[in-house]
């Protein structure tokens, strides 16, 4: 095994002036059977060019001012997507095209109100969740509070609420604290998913959910719901911000018989076309090989998607686009893959995944950012046993930039991208610090100021210079 | 001078076990010849149980919750009026009145709303300022800039911005970071209090302003203007908040015309009827002298005024309170002062001065606390020289609680008080720390969830140890 000693700092004197050094140390200690000298040089220097410019941020600047929220099947969505097309246009990219996603039924938004009309008038902050019915004019009932999802589980099945609005005031700050964050997040999304079906099986009449975040804002949080089931009354489904929630919480401890108006205009209508736009660095050996980069290009209504998942978008088109700025093509192909409808379902993926099946095996490795634009922490691998020390060597690249790797193997890829990871697709995910993310996303508060530029380019460092190497290194990471 | 130790233990041995203890030492140097030993046992018990007590927040969290927003002239208004008249009897307090505030005008705030309509929709999150005119339907425009009002001032007068809607993007936050936070308020409040004058003379349609704050959340603060002047175009005035200023900016950097279209439906209408309410502890020997404790009973009317100025009302209502649960009422007469209507140009306290000026060397000291539920962290006093003295023996009651001693001697009184502190009364202030105060305040987002209980009991320690020194020790605060 033959080890080189490559100087940092004769890769960054060849760079521009003025540009970001790291104080990592002077050399690393690259084993050039697995990753030739060359190659090598170009990853640092990727990367060092990519710290140093905002091209990731801009991206995340021009989708949020230029297109605003993008809802699958709405007229912001329409835009999202000639945005995308001329975006990789303008970046440089060789190819890019459109992918046709049905979705099967539209969703209006309208208009949601909400107040408390006894004991003590106050207007409460309100959304709907995603694909929620409407009120069909003022709806008027008793709150009733259950603190979780399993709460009103324990309500036997009948028609015992009738009448009744159900609160769940589950709380992702105030309830088990010491609870990893993502398991509190999926808790709540319990009742986000669930609660309207489950509640109608009760006898409701509609159902309020503490906005499942992590904010003190007022603000609710909307999200989606599983759906209806057939021959189970569609009861409207809407969550309410965090102060409204404690409002409520506090009014009734006076135990007096709290009665909310609801008005939801809410409506589910007809068939949408959306579609996936895939833009690409064509390989120059086996342009047929491909690296697959992922975002969401929807996002919820409310805000204008900056985190979620703008970063997404802004980090992996502008990772791509670096790579592509190189002297010359890499090996394989780099495909950036903007997925429709997550937010609503997966509809995108799996639309891709229906019509590229086939050749799934030619997707070589792959990740997505569908967790705002924080800093990264961590790589987390999920391929073979035998390509495993090549991520190790690869690894070595990204560690300066506070990067750790761990020992797990078992990426899927995330968000749209696990299913591909779940069919066979080897994966990594770089997982980030996402603190504020809970605060911000599917609120009104997603927007362009909450991006963090030296968290965003740390972001698409780690990336390019990853899938850099993975495009000109000739591995099978199935092994 | 006569010297006695007080062992501080020796009087927190005789309160409740579970009580805080503070770790500030043992002993107290008090002069005797200045606070006999008695009444300074009686205000370290009084520190300690006020320490110890949520009663203030309790104050809070019924304001809240149980009225909400309370504008002056409003029903909210109304219903804080009884509200306080219920909690003031509720509190024990020995007396407690209505002074009526007429009110020459009112406003109604009518629904707000705007959107870009070109060269990219977006839905901009408005609220009008106080007691701006209506649009009468829709009024669009073309956006144009202006860094703060100067820049907009020295537009000479006349019609060059007819067409145009004003938009000045002064930030708190971006501007002058190294400015005292309470100047760059103020440099904010220009534009907020006369850029609807400035505009108009300039020809403009309407004016909008960055939200005055430091947040970066997606409400709008509104806030009061100056009114509007004879013979000066009325043209609508409103607030965007501040991630919408940045979108707005953003936009404009593409050299495209900004056409907003804004519908305010606000209506200033005829005069309205509100009070202040007054309680009073009355003292045992001199009941005609008073000790003056404010806050403002109004609020803003899109959140329910828990930091501006629930805090206020909850600290001094309870100080009060905690005074007249003592074994026997102090010598002087305490006084809380729930002024009406501060927010829209100290109505109230306009008022209760010139019902009482007649009386105004009856008012002993006073103080007001609106600035939010935040840790005191410097007692001002503003008293005559030969009692300074006094305040600093007074002051060693509160230092443990970490205050500081200003070296200042020049309190005015805040808010509404300085109506009063300049008219001759002595007074003092706590200065809190009130870093998140212009988060929330004027904003929908100011709601009791962001009351901090132990900031809350400091305060309310503070005034209650200051104020009941001040009730039992007969000195003249003017001399």
């Amino acid at each position: 095994m033959k080890i080189t000693k490559i100087n940092y700092f004769t890769i960054t004197a060849t760079l521009l002036f003025g540009l970001h050094v790291l104080s990592y140390g002077e050399t690393m200690n690259i084993n050039n059977e697995i990753i030739p000298k060359k190659i090598a040089e170009n990853a640092l220097e990727l990367r060092e060019k990519t710290l140093n410019n905002n091209l990731s941020v801009e991206i995340v600047e021009s989708i949020t001012t230029e297109v605003g929220p993008r809802r699958m099947g709405t007229e912001g969505d329409k835009r999202a997507i000639a945005w995308a097309m001329n975006k990789f246009k303008q970046l440089g990219f060789d190819r890019y095209w459109t992918e046709s996603v049905p979705l099967n039924r539209g969703w209006i938004r309208g208009d949601a109100s909400a107040e408390i009309i006894s004991p003590y008038p106050h207007n409460i902050v309100i959304s709907a969740l995603g694909y929620s019915v409407g009120t069909e004019g003022d709806l008027i009932g008793e709150i009733v509070e259950f603190k979780n999802i399993a709460d009103l589980e324990a309500v036997p099945l009948g028609d015992s609420l009738k009448g009744k609005i159900v609160f769940i005031s589950y709380s992702m700050t105030d309830t088990n604290p010491s609870e990893p964050r993502m398991n509190r997040y999926r808790e709540g999304t319990k009742a986000r998913g669930r609660g309207h079906v489950t509640a109608a099986q009760r006898g409701a009449e509609a159902i309020i959910i503490r906005s499942v975040g992590t904010d003190n804002n007022r603000y609710s949080h909307t999200g989606s719901g599983y759906g209806y089931k057939e021959g189970i009354k569609k009861i409207p489904a809407a969550a309410i911000s965090p102060p409204d929630a404690v409002l409520i919480q506090n009014i009734l401890k006076r135990n007096k018989p709290v009665l909310l108006k609801i008005n939801l205009t809410s409506e589910i209508v007809g068939p949408k076309e959306s579609a996936n736009i895939i833009g690409e660095i064509t390989g120059s050996e086996y342009p047929d090989e491909y690296l697959v980069l992922g975002a969401h290009i929807d996002s919820w209504d409310e805000g204008t998607g900056a985190l979620d998942d703008g970063a997404g978008v802004g980090s992996m088109m502008a990772a791509a686009a670096f790579i592509g700025q190189m002297d010359k093509r890499p090996k394989r192909s780099i495909r950036v893959l903007l997925f429709s409808g997550e937010e609503i379902g997966f509809y995108g993926v799996n639309a891709y995944y229906e019509k590229h099946q086939h050749e799934l095996n030619k997707h070589i490795l792959g990740a997505e950012v569908d967790s705002g634009g924080g800093r990264v922490h961590t790589l987390v691998p999920g391929v073979g046993p035998n390509s495993l020390p090549v991520i190790k060597e690869m690894y070595k690249f990204v560690a300066p930039l506070g990067i750790e790797l761990s020992e797990e193997n078992n990426a899927n890829g995330a968000s749209d991208m696990s299913v591909l990871g779940k069919a066979g697709m080897p994966a990594l995910n770089f997982t980030q610090n996402s603190n504020d993310y809970f605060k911000y996303h599917h609120t009104p508060n997603d927007t362009f100021d909450k991006i963090i530029p030296e968290d965003m380019r740390y972001l698409t460092s780690a990336y390019a210079t990853i899938f850099y190497l993975a495009s000109d290194l000739s591995v099978d990471y199935r092994k």
